[in-house]
């Protein structure tokens, strides 16, 4: 089964390094991983999508959260949660017929060109994961090369990821 | 000093525990970091920003291109690169004098709203970490949850990061 977690961290060295080090450990697959500062600069909110048995994560889980300088993980429903990721893709583009196209296939994917010069073109494209992975056959051959930041979520609703119950850990 | 690396792995378990651990061990702290599959599903592509030693980096660089899975780092330069990173941000939107205030931020910053419940409002923010961040001061004690995904970077030009020279190793 496939999971998305929001880890809530101090901001400290070594903090990635353990969390990913006991997931590596545990066989889990990071699939993504996106971290950043949130509102509070001392706190890294890590949003983590994983592959793996539900009762190892539960375990998984439960050890992660006994890291010292892990505040709460938190797990997202794909139901309810907004899921975002966001891309940046370079696709060759030297003739005029095919910058038209290009634009053609921005509009539908209500992306936007953020760099053009004579020989490419660097699309940016925000979207959930159902959305920005069609992009990828449609523009096939074009693309010289594409980074990803992986999936970030927030839950629906008034709450926020701190104050969630600890689910895993009752 | 502040680096920003592209650091493409084939994509499987354990790769990035061996990174953000070599990292740790040499004291640099990640600030962000985000990964996911590029255009072909078995590489995964890192981009990792990192504060630390100039001669170290270069140390760290060589010795993480030795790793088994690492096919690629290249550092990207901030002049030469487009960068950007998404936020999602639930602000507190309970009265509608409140609501009105937070379109007109939402505008402003060519956000969007991306979701609305009685008591909160969810907004997408895209863009350089220079745009991003004025947005919090704005919307100051509002702010409810934010996640970030990190930054994400391509060089400008034609050219792909798998193919630039290896510039550390030289």
């Amino acid at each position: 089964m496939r999971h998305s977690l929001a880890v809530l961290v101090l901001n400290k060295p070594g903090v990635l390094a353990r969390i990913s080090g006991l997931l590596s450990r545990r066989m889990f697959n990071i699939e993504s991983i996106a971290a950043g500062y949130t509102e509070d600069p001392n706190i890294t909110r890590i949003t983590l999508v994983v592959q793996g048995d539900d009762h190892i994560l539960y375990q998984v889980v439960k050890q992660l959260s006994k890291l010292v300088d892990v505040i709460k993980i938190h797990e997202l429903a794909s139901s309810d949660s907004i899921n975002r990721e966001l891309a940046l893709i370079k696709v060759r583009a030297g003739d005029a017929g095919r910058r038209a196209d290009i634009v053609n296939i921005v509009d539908i994917f209500r992306a936007s060109v953020v760099d053009v010069n004579s020989e490419t073109m660097v699309i940016e494209l925000t979207g959930t994961e159902e959305k920005l992975m069609p992009f990828v056959p449609y523009s096939g051959t074009w693309i010289v090369e594409m980074v990803r930041t992986g999936k970030i979520s927030l839950d629906r609703g008034p709450g926020a990821a701190k104050d969630a119950p600890d689910s895993y850990l009752t």
